[in-house]
Order: C-alpha cells, then structure tokens, then sequence
C-alpha cells in the first residue's frame, strides 16, 4: 500500500556545460551548533576526515562553472574561517576560485543579501546559486544539471520528490486529511538564479517571511523550476545526520 | 529564514491509561529486502544486538495496554518467525502477550486484512493498531498518547510537523509554488482504530489505491487525529537507515 519506491539517482549525463566560472556561490555559514547541541558552529565538525565547509566547498568548487564563492559568516567565526582559508586547508588555486568572506545577519535571508551585494556587480557571473554549507554532499551532476536549467529559466532548485505520507491538519489536530503528494517536492539546494532576478527579489523582499529564495522569486511571479536531485544531498542539523552523511559518504566514494 | 525550529520530544505525561491487554497490534511483515539491499527480509537485521522484528515487539508488547499482536509474514520467511518465538527469544510470558502469525498478501493492505481478520471477533480487543514492523524506535510514551486519544476519538495516528520547505509541481516541473507547510504532518505508525471502524472501513476499501488505514478510515467520513509523535521513531528502508536507527538508540537508552 505504501507507494514509496525506490528512487534512482537521477541521471543528467546530458546537461549542457556552462561558460566556466559564470556562476557564484553564496554560502549561508553563520549558522550556530544549538540544534547540533555543539558549543561551536556545527560547520567545523568533522566529516570525512575535514571540517563539513571544506567538503562542501570541494564539491561546489570542482564544478568549472563556478568562479567564485561567498561564504557569509559571523563575528565570532569569522578568524576561524579566515585563517583556514589562509593555511590553504582548501585549495584556491587547483579550483580556480576565489573564496571571500562576509558578516551574515541575524536571519539567513540577510546573509544571503550580504553575500550578494559582493558580486551583483561582477561582470562575470551571471548566475548565483544559493547553498546551503551544512550540505556537503550534493553531487556533480546534480550542480551541473541544476545550473544548466538556471541558465535555460532564470530560475531552478534542486529538488526530491517527497516519500513520506504526509496529512494535513484541518484543525486542532482533530481532522486531518491525506494530501497527494504525488505532485509534492521538498526543496534542497543550491537554487540558482539568474543574478538581476535575485536582487530584484531581495528588492522586493522587504522583510516578510519567506521559507527559502525560491519563495521570494516566484513572488515577483517568475517561474520557478524543479530540477530532480539526489536524496542523499541532506541537510546536517542534528549530530546524527553526521553518522548517516559518513556512511552515504563512504558509500559515494566506493562507486566512484 | 528556515523556520525548521528543534522540535521538542512530546510530552504526553498526562495521556490516560487504557484497559489492560485491550489493544491488538497488526504488524505487517512481509516486505522483502529489496530497497534495504539484501536477499532476505530487512526485518532479520541485527539492531541494538538483537533482529529488528525483536526490538519492534519488545517495545509495543511492553505497553500493559497490548495483549496481542498479529504478525502479516510471508510464506518464506514463516518458518524463521516462528522458530525465532517458538525458541524464546521474544518472551511473550514476560509481556504476558500473544503473539500470531499469519500469511501476509502482495499488498500491505492485503497483509492488514489478513491480519485484523484474526482479532476482530476477539471481545476482550477494542482497538486495533497498525504498526510498521520496521519502526523499531517507536517510544512508550508515544504509544501510550496515540492508544489514549483512539480510545476516545476512535481514530488517531503517530504524526511529526514536515520540516523540509515543501514545493508543489505546477506542471513538468517547469513552474512550482511553495506550500503552506504549518499543517502538514508527515504520517508514522502506529495508526489506532476502533476494531469496528477498521473492519468496516476494509469492507469499503474494494482495492482503491490508498496510501494507508487513515485515508481508508477519512474516506468514511469518520475523523482521524493527529498525535505528535517523535521524529526519531523512523522507518527503516536504507541500510544507511540502520547506522541511525543504532544512534538513535544508545541515545534513548543512555537518557533513560
């Protein structure tokens, strides 16, 4: 009864290559380890035998469409990163790209504003892909395809489509009703955009609430389209995603 | 911006107690090992140093409110369980709980039919509750909630807020909408019905797709409640599954 298949790692062996390093990453780092239950930003916990950010940024960084990235950090982190940078803990120049760093805000939409204000005005990039640094695991070809159709739209997210069953509640809990979720994706990332469309976004942005940049670029009423990603590309929030992302880890660099 | 805020264990330290031995628990079983990756069933895997199926029927025999539990297996794999219970190494004495087999169909809801076929002339059984096998980590606390508010409502399930950003596919993927996700509810196990309702909501049932007994039950019109639930009672279908479903466990067992 329970229709939640198998789902392949979908293939994108056809996505077209975009001009090398048209793309900038922003990276939201200023995040704290409270869910992680860590005294400091879970980010520096160990995965694979480096600090989480350093894997994310190998991932994203061995794409050649991307030339630079912005990492939006906090006060308090920010030396940390800093100086691991400078020690060459990641490699710059085999990638190719140049890494800056930023003071994030108290809430993600103004690290992601912050990081952007630093290369809307490279004549270079024309995307931007928003992504998250606890997602150390997102894919080659997942960043390749979700590029390729950003380029195509202006507008496009990693996404899976959602297994679990899901009810909604029509009140107090009491009443609830089973959803289709056939048509249902949960939203992962990088989303990546065209870079006027986003900064317009953020124009338009004003402060309400928003759930991701998606949300606030199909507000301006631009399409946005649903790229289909790995399930394995998780988000590391609680320190037993940690075990999971070693195993999936492991698993990733013994097929490849 | 993601407003995915830690969500607290629940605490249900006021949910009454129901009648001793009233409730009979349908565990359908007879799922093969495909997705976990094995040639028998994923259930036979050893978690927390005993199979799978172990811990399950440990954990929901241990409510005094349980006092059977029909197993849906299938024909291979019948001899193993009931060699496994024949030979002690679930003690149904200490629970003071019976135990049955019996053959489970193609589909879920074939193996749940089969199941609640045994029980639902038994008076001493008022309610029936589904429950995956392969959801070892479902807490006492939790069981005790959702058997109470069934027992009242007549109707109830395990349920945990969605924390991923939820979009919905407006066509081809091409163009998507972010989903209001503060009501919805990702659907666990066990799901508690009234015997009655349960077998009548079968006899309606006529083999239309449905995604589980709640959707069954709501087609009837009949309410079903929502009972927040852990979020670390998960489902075990990966092996990657299993690493977490180990943590989860030494964390349970430390903090208690």
């Amino acid at each position: 009864m329970h229709a939640d298949d198998s789902i392949p790692t979908p293939d994108h062996a056809d996505a077209p290559h975009l001009p090398d390093r048209s793309i900038a990453v922003l990276m939201p780092a200023a995040g704290s380890g409270q869910r992680f239950g860590t005294q400091s930003n879970k980010l520096f916990a160990s995965l694979g035998g480096k600090p989480m950010w350093i894997q994310t940024l190998d991932r994203i960084t061995s794409r050649p469409e991307v030339g630079r990235v912005v990492m939006a950090v906090s006060q308090e982190d920010r030396d940390h990163f800093a100086s691991r940078l400078d020690s060459g803990v990641f490699d710059a120049e085999l990638h190719q790209c140049q890494v800056d760093l930023v003071l994030g805000g108290s809430e993600r939409s103004d690290s992601v504003q912050e990081a952007l204000r630093v290369i809307q005005n490279d004549p270079a990039v024309t995307l931007v892909a928003v992504h998250d640094a606890a997602r150390p695991l997102v894919r080659g070809q997942d960043l390749q395809a979700v590029f390729a159709e950003a380029a195509k739209s202006g507008a496009a997210i990693l996404a899976a489509p959602l297994t679990a069953t899901v009810k909604r509640d029509l009140g107090d809990r009491r009443r609830s009703v089973t959803v289709d979720r056939r048509e249902l994706w949960s939203a992962l990332t990088p989303q990546v955009f065209r870079v006027d469309l986003l900064v317009k976004a953020y124009q338009h942005h004003n402060g309400r609430p928003a759930t991701d940049d998606a949300q606030l670029v199909e507000r301006m009423g631009h399409d946005v389209a649903l790229v289909p990603g790995s399930t394995d590309n998780l988000k590391i929030t609680y320190p037993e995603d940690l075990l999971i992302a070693e195993a999936i880890l492991s698993k990733q660099n013994q097929s490849s």
